[in-house]
This record gives structure tokens, C-alpha cells and sequence, in this order.
């Protein structure tokens, strides 16, 4: 993704995706039933496309059928020729690519605003992931969402550490101009639960206001906001072969965003002894015991706990807003991001 | 299994199997670890012996390969041909009758007792399924666990509905002479709890202990006992196509083993309509939106609760008891079993 700070323009194509991981399913239902239905993703002033990303995935009901789709947009992966041995989630990757992007040209083809939508099985209430807080409009839109729903805690997550040369983004957001990863737990893998997809289903719909709202004209002033900054992940502890040796500690277990300091219990081996934290301050440990980083040797995520103050979102100078709030699209305008 | 009523000789030979499906974890990492140390498991008048029972599922963190390993245990599929293309699990079926059985011949060779360890993502609690209340020494085995965890609830399901012809049992515990699963939730497939691990150790370790006593010569009274028996299950509702159309609805979401009422609602449609139960009289619902079962087309199970009365099991005469509880394993007995 570019380095946008915000918009000059206003968006004209939102893409929500669903499904990225296939056995997420709030996301892949919600898409599945806005591609029968997508009436309440209609704003007026921007069309709004529900992406079901990862199909065969999603048909089998697993994160992925050969590799972890989201982690496959990079332009290196996105640029390379496609061979017959190519893993599915790569063909994927360069077909979405296609349709949302192209990530590498930072060209005006690309959708202006992905929206991609994930569960964990980790306690994590509703988890907004932005790139960095150099996203000026995910920010607002973090802060937005959090003030519409002030009964359920909504944390914002900063992916990206703060280090002058950042990996490049591979996630699926990053293909277009802009974009967020709404993380709705806990929800086990394969599983559909009610509480969790209404409530997806509402911050969508928040979502999409928010930048109908910025469309027409809105400023958003500026705020200070609570934010989890990335410092790095903890694995489980291992026997030598790699396998595991032990769990993550009940009194870790589900507490998410709570306080981690060095000394306290982070694992219990299964021989009976625990584990504990060796670090040097307190952090705030998130994806706690989520299923899907197993694999990836993440049994958590440090965090730091920040407040940071966000400049105002102005709003969009009077030629370029979308005046007609009647139902139909407004005037097209070109595409202006800034960098 | 042959319809056992209660062994009349001391056993001699249990099996603890975990891993049946391979991303139910609380069984597959308390059999690995028994695997390399299995010295919590030891009682001086029986052998234990701990089984990963679908290595390949458990490898692959999945809940089977090909099809469902624990529905596999029929005589049919157990006593056919062997064939190049036969499913990973019935292969593996096979396997484990030859381990733990043979289930067909109703002969001595067969272990005296299999412990099945299960997860399950629905709010099940403690749940012991039995194949049906005949079965009497696995009613006094619950009645001891229930006993020794009063802080948790643990029920007790029939699995087996009270019908005249009921079904072949097709579950691995059926391989042996007798056997019983244990079945911990909720726990994320994928995810290994704490909480669930630690209580599917005691619970196992407590079984044994039972199994000592019983061995020594303890004699167990009568009692009365709330159990759930099956009365069938309900799907989700579906589309034309066959597609979730819905989900549970949150009044029934984790209310497993409370009362549901003729024209409560159970469903939630997408389209945002509720479904009402259509039943005639009260049921109480079980495995709730467990993950496994909607390919099955189980949304739940309905089970109706009974007080029934379990008769004595009695003290095994005294020539039969294991006389020797210092450490060594006791005299062999002629494997009796009633019928």
C-alpha cells in the first residue's frame, strides 16, 4: 500500500472482503449473503463490492488449501509469472489483485478502500488493524466506529511496527489505495455465531456511513486515541523436535489488552512447571492462543499500549464533494491520494 | 460392543485414546505426553495404555483425512475387504480393532475398557456419552466423576436412543469390551485450553482410580442419576441449495442442556427472521453449534432429560479381586463379561 496519509477525493469503490481465511466464517456468510442481497451495503455517494476471497478455501471450510492467502501479497508474489505449480492462494492473490489493485502500479485503477473481515478465536472483543497511524482515515474510522458502538470495547491494533525500514505489507488490504482488517472474536474456526456476526454485520454497515459521511463534506476534527502497537510475538515453549511442550497459561488464557509484566506466568508445561515472562517492561499480549499461529510459532503478540494524537480529517474542498445525497452517484471526480 | 451390563472379573487392559478427531487437542497433547511419560496413568492391578488414535488428523491439525475416523467402527466397514482405495480412517479403523478388539469376535483379546477423549467447540462443560444406561459399569465410572468434581457440572448423554432396534454403535469405543467418551467444552478446534487440559487430565486420572477400586474389590450401590438421552438432532436451515440460511439464535447459543420450549426461537435467518421451534414438547439441546457438526447437518442435538435408577455393581467375589495393591499387577482371571 501506498503511504497514504488521507484522501483528497472521494472514495468511489469499497470492496468488503470475506473469507480471506475460509473457516472465518462471519465474513464469508456476510459476503456470501450481500452477493444474493447487497442492499444494505448501497451509500450514495460510492458503490460497494462484497468479495468472497479465498473460494476454495471457504468451500472446504479452512484458513487456506495450499498457503495462508493473506500473507501473500507482496509485490514480489504479485509480480512474478505464474507457473502450473503456482499454490492456489498465489493464483488468488494475483486474481484479487487484479480486481481490487494493482497494489504495484499505486495507480487510479485500484479500489479506494478494501475492508477485510477476520475472526480469531482469541479474545479479542473487536479488533480494528491498521497499518500504522500515518493512516490518517483508518484512524478516523477506528475512532468513528468506536464512539458508534461505546457498549462493546473496540480496540485499534497498529500492525506495522514503528521502524524506519517496516516490512512491506502482504495482507490483503494492502492491494488497494487503502484499508483496515476488522479482527471480531472469539469465535472457533468453522463456527457461526450470532453475537459475533451481528455484530460484524454492524460495524460494516458504520463503516460504509462514515465514508458517505466523508463524501458529503464531513470534517472530522482531530482526537488522542488508545492504540496496541506491534512489538513482536512470543512462541510456545518447545520440546527439541519442535513440538510443543506446553500450553498457554490460565492465567493468561483470554485476557487480551491486559497488562503482561516480567515475572508472571505466560505458560504451563505440560510436565506441571510454569513459564515465565522474561521481558524487561510490561506489554499487552494479543491473538492469545488464536488457532491459526500455531503454526506460525506465534502464541501471542506483544503489544504496547499507546495514546496518540490523530491531526483532523479536513473535509473534502466543495468541487470535489459529492453533493447529490439523493440515492444516486455523485459527480466523478479524479482520483487524489496523498502520499 | 457386546451389551455389557457389568464385568465380572477385574480389568486388565485399558486403552485411553485421544486424537479420534485430530484437532481436538485436549486429547491428542494429554496422549503424547503420556506417550513420553506415562506415569501418571499407572494403577497397580491394570495396564493402561495411552493411543493417539488418528495420527495423520492430528499431523494435518484437522478433524479427519478422508471421513470421519468415529463413525467408522461398524462391523461392516471393520470386516470387509482391505482395498488400495480405501479412506485413510477406515484403514486406520482397522487398525485400532486389531489393537483394541476385535469388536466382531466378542472374544477375551479385546481391551476391557476404552477411555475416548473428545472436545467439542459447543458450552458442553463435562459431558460423559454413554452408549445407554444398560450399561452399567459406565454409569457408575460417571456417577464417580460426577462425585469427585462437584464444582463443575458433568453431565451424562445416552448416546443411543431407547429404541427397540437401535443402530450399530460405529465409535471407537465400541472396539472393546466396554468403553465411554469424554467430551470437554467448549475449546476451539485448533486451540488447547488450559482450563479443558487440566480438567480432561483429572477427569481421565480419576476414571482410573475408579477403575483401582472397582479392581480391589470395592462394591458400588445403587443410585439415582439425571441423565440426557438422544432423541435426534436439527439442522440449520438451509437454502434451495442447501447452504446455511441461518444461524443459531443467540437465545440458544450456549445453552446447552437447558429447557427448550415448542415456539422458542432456535434460528436466525440472514435475511433477519427468527425460526421457532416446531416440536411438541420440551427438549434440551445439546452440542449447540458444535463445528464438526454442520457438514453433518446438526445444528444441535435433542435430548430429553431422565432421573434413572443404576442398580448396584457389585463387589467382584473375593478369588476374582486383585488381592495385591503394592504396586504389582495382580493374578490373572478368565475375562468374564455379562451380557
Amino acid at each position: 500500500m501506498c503511504s497514504v496519509l488521507m484522501p483528497r477525493a472521494p472514495l468511489r469503490r469499497v470492496a468488503v472482503t470475506g473469507g480471506t481465511h475460509g473457516n472465518e466464517l462471519s465474513g464469508v456468510y456476510l459476503v456470501r449473503h450481500w452477493l444474493q442481497d447487497p442492499s444494505e451495503l448501497q451509500r450514495p455517494s460510492f458503490s460497494t463490492t462484497p468479495v468472497l476471497a479465498n473460494p476454495a478455501a471457504a468451500a472446504a471450510c479452512r484458513r487456506y488449501v495450499d498457503c495462508d492467502l493473506n500473507r501473500a501479497f507482496t509485490c514480489t508474489l504479485l509480480l512474478s509469472r505464474a507457473t502450473p505449480d503456482d499454490p492456489y492462494e498465489v493464483t488468488r492473490a494475483r486474481e484479487l489483485d487484479q480486481l481490487l489493485g494493482p497494489k504495484a502500479s499505486g495507480s487510479d485503477q485500484a479500489f479506494d478502500f478494501v475492508l477485510d473481515l477476520h475472526n480469531t478465536t482469541a479474545n479479542m472483543g473487536t479488533c480494528l488493524i491498521v497499518n500504522g497511524s500515518h493512516n490518517i482515515f483508518a484512524m478516523h474510522l477506528s475512532h468513528h466506529l468506536k464512539l458508534q458502538f461505546p457498549e462493546v470495547p473496540c480496540r485499534v491494533f497498529l500492525h506495522q511496527p514503528l521502524q524506519s525500514a517496516a516490512p512491506e505489507s502482504n495482507t490483503l488490504d494492502s492491494v488497494a489505495k487503502n484499508g483496515m482488517t476488522v479482527e471480531l472474536g472469539p469465535q472457533p474456526q468453522g463456527v457461526l455465531r450470532a453475537d459475533v456476526f451481528s455484530r460484524m454485520r454492524a460495524l460494516v454497515a458504520s463503516a460504509l456511513d462514515f465514508m458517505e459521511l466523508f463524501n458529503q463534506g464531513t470534517a472530522f476534527p482531530a482526537f488522542e486515541m488508545e492504540v496496541y502497537r506491534n512489538l513482536g510475538s512470543e512462541d510456545f515453549p518447545r520440546t527439541e523436535d519442535g513440538d510443543l511442550a506446553g500450553i498457554v497459561h490460565p492465567q493468561l488464557q483470554d485476557r487480551d489488552y491486559e497488562p503482561l509484566q516480567p515475572g508472571a506466568p505466560i505458560f504451563q508445561k505440560f510436565s506441571g512447571e510454569d513459564v515465565r515472562y522474561e521481558g524487561h517492561a510490561t506489554v499487552y499480549p494479543i491473538f492469545i492462543n488464536e488457532a491459526a499461529y500455531y503454526e506460525k510459532h506465534v502464541a501471542f503478540l506483544r503489544t504496547e499500549k499507546l495514546v496518540i494524537s490523530v491531526p483532523p480529517l479536513p473535509a473534502l474542498p466543495p468541487p470535489l464533494r459529492v453533493s447529490n445525497p439523493s440515492g444516486t452517484t455523485g459527480p466523478v471526480f479524479p482520483s487524489e491520494q496523498g502520499s
